[in-house]
């Protein structure tokens, strides 16, 4: 008789995003005529760069001849792909980064629950609260959790608040830990880690043998020239890092698919006889053996984003969602909210008003003006009471949700 | 301190497909002028179908205008595709299988290793021998194994011997098996199962509450009416059935890169309290939580092959590959080798000569002919004195090796 993986049925009943579609189909099922605005889940919205679509119009054209079809790939990604990553993610910043450190992949929410194939079972897990729902339910999944509680902690996971009391800053854990995960840019609050405080962190894992997952995800919307964009900006950090990165938010790649990983060939973790195991040996056997790598097609179209055109075309991508979220900044704080985040970052964390909870608010924003945001709670224990809103729209879209609830909340 | 997966280290050195890399570079470093023809792993070599490619220009056009733009598309597929999918592959062969019970992923290699998550770690385990190293290697990562032994079988897994002796038919367990582990047309072997073979094993799941994990990557290579393509057209399968399919081989999507799982929401396993849980709905839970969907564009490209252009063009592909083995066949067999597969497959299988071993085999073909193919031993201890040569390549490299093999061989 076969018989299942008995942790997934710790998991709470709906992933977050299922859940906020769930209600919002519901309200627009029952209202049909109503004009829903969606500043929730952190999707672009936005054309593909164009330097991107002509590579891989090109791409496509290259698998319609025998001499430039292309088959199976390496499963880490073409070598031309990860070299331009290196160079300019990377080694432009003054990171030892080099390409065969880098693991191209079809996204960083695979990554972020794949990496945990190479780790023992036996590791303390760190995560902030709030937190990206996936990188905890991994961990459920794995095994490596106990039950729920009614606010949704799941026993044997350590929690960091990040709040307004600490300024959304993750402290140092007071016990010892051995798997981190930092995003910074921060999803959801929209915070971001100073110099100071990364290196902090990078000290604490060096003196535990930790390893910190780093979630860059959000690091082109960076515009404080003092801010780190890669922890590998961090003195040590080659040593107890990995770094998780995506195409999906820079260049609008949500729904063609390109991310990267990067695992330094110095990181070492412990196996159960004592000795020293490189990890990059591990994840690449993990990644030749359980994934193909990423369709040529959209290598190609990912290469584009470090051509000249190509760079432009992001950084006008990325500073118009910036625009947005400067008006949404402003238009909130005028609305009478208390606003954070979203200046460093395309969301905007809002305390809710009255003491609503973050699902009730979310409900009369949904009803009263037709837009949809994302609950704070559904991030974790810590962030009931905000609630995020997403950058990532028109400018009309984001103008207009912004009156509907400015004349709502303002009265 | 951070722990690994010791799990990992029970693999044995190289996957096998690296390590005839690295000998084919070795060779063609020293050899610079020889000109290796490779029929080695089963990649495709034909151009994408022109079909398809139209299909990707299109989509890739699509993002460049917002009203068409694709964000996060549906982790399972867009409904378009598993529509197409479904009303094709399935319901037009009779197979009860409805859309969305089809997950489109980025490739079958991942979905088979991936399957294992949402499974107990106590399943007692089935696979053939010679088989497709990525079934034994992600269960062996998931820690399912012991040790292997020197003939690289690893301890806990139930091997079941395919070889000439038994007409290359997967033999029923004789002990109880919960996860069984199915490839027809088989790779590497290129045998075929007929309807009653199949039944035999539907009847043996059904009756120990075990699950068939049923590989369907090369069922576009049948040309025998009577066999069956999927294990759906088998009464009781949706009770205890699995399947894995791809375009990687019908329509050359190596390097594009898209695949699909069958789950039935008529499946379930046994919790831990007895209980009988959905596959689907863990499946879909897994899928939701730890993959984001493939990319819109390639799913446009695959949506293409069920086009009436679509289906002539891979009917086409296919056909052409498919000559190809007969001519490698054919050739084999004057050249005096013993052969087998190569019908409705596009393998095939290789009886060694002179009691060769299958890699002193595979380094006398590539010195003495410079053909790269793939040592059966490599696919298990009963591969052994086998030898797995593939159709996947231009007519003019098939004839010319056959020239090669004739030439050393027929003396």
């Amino acid at each position: 008789m076969a018989t299942i993986n008995d942790n997934y049925l710790k998991l709470k009943a709906g992933y977050l995003f299922p859940e906020i579609a769930r209600r919002v189909n519901a309200f627009a099922d029952a209202n049909p005529d109503a004009n829903v605005i969606r500043l929730g889940i952190g999707d672009v919205t936005e054309p593909l760069p164009a330097a991107c679509r002509a590579a891989m119009i090109q791409a496509v054209e290259d698998m319609g001849d025998r001499a430039t079809f292309k088959g199976y790939g390496p499963e880490q990604g073409y070598a031309w792909l990860r070299e331009a990553i290196a160079t300019h993610d990377f080694q432009a910043r003054g990171c030892d980064i080099s390409a065969d450190e880098i693991f191209v992949s079809d996204g960083s929410k695979c990554d972020c629950g794949n990496i945990l194939d190479i780790f023992g079972s036996d590791n303390a897990i760190a995560v902030t609260d709030p937190v990206y729902p996936v990188y905890v339910d991994t961990n459920v999944m794995a095994g490596h959790t106990g039950d729920a509680n009614e606010q949704g902690e799941y026993g044997g996971l350590v929690y960091l608040p990040i709040t307004a009391e600490n300024n959304f800053t993750a402290p140092l854990p007071t016990q010892k830990v051995d798997l981190i995960y930092l995003c910074f840019p921060n999803n959801p609050t929209g915070a971001t880690a100073s110099r100071e405080h990364l290196q902090a962190w990078v000290d604490y894992a060096r003196a535990h043998g930790s390893i910190i997952f780093f979630d860059a995800a959000y690091e082109a919307f960076i515009t404080d020239p003092s801010i780190p964009h890669s922890i590998f900006e961090i003195a040590g950090a080659r040593e107890c890092a990995i770094e998780f990165r995506s195409f999906s938010k820079n260049a609008g790649f949500t729904g063609t698919r390109c991310a990267l990983t990067v695992v330094p060939k110095t990181l070492t973790g412990k196996a159960a006889d004592g000795s020293d195991v490189e990890l990059w040996k591990l994840w690449n056997r993990r990644q030749s053996t359980k994934f193909n790598g990423v369709s040529y097609i959209v290598q190609r179209g990912a290469e584009a984003v470090y051509s000249a055109a190509g760079q432009a075309q992001t950084r006008a991508l990325v500073d118009f969602y910036m625009e947005n979220a400067r008006i949404i900044r402003e238009q909130l704080t005028a609305a009478g909210l208390q606003v954070y985040g979203g200046t460093n970052a395309p969301y905007v964390w809002v305390k809710t008003p009255h003491g609503l909870s973050s699902w009730d608010f979310f409900d009369k924003l949904l009803h009263t003006c037709n837009v949809v945001g994302t609950p704070g709670s559904g991030f974790g224990a810590a962030g009931e009471g905000y609630f995020r809103i997403s950058a990532f729209n028109s400018r009309a879209n984001v103008e207009a949700a912004m009156t509907r609830i400015i004349s709502t909340f303002r009265a």
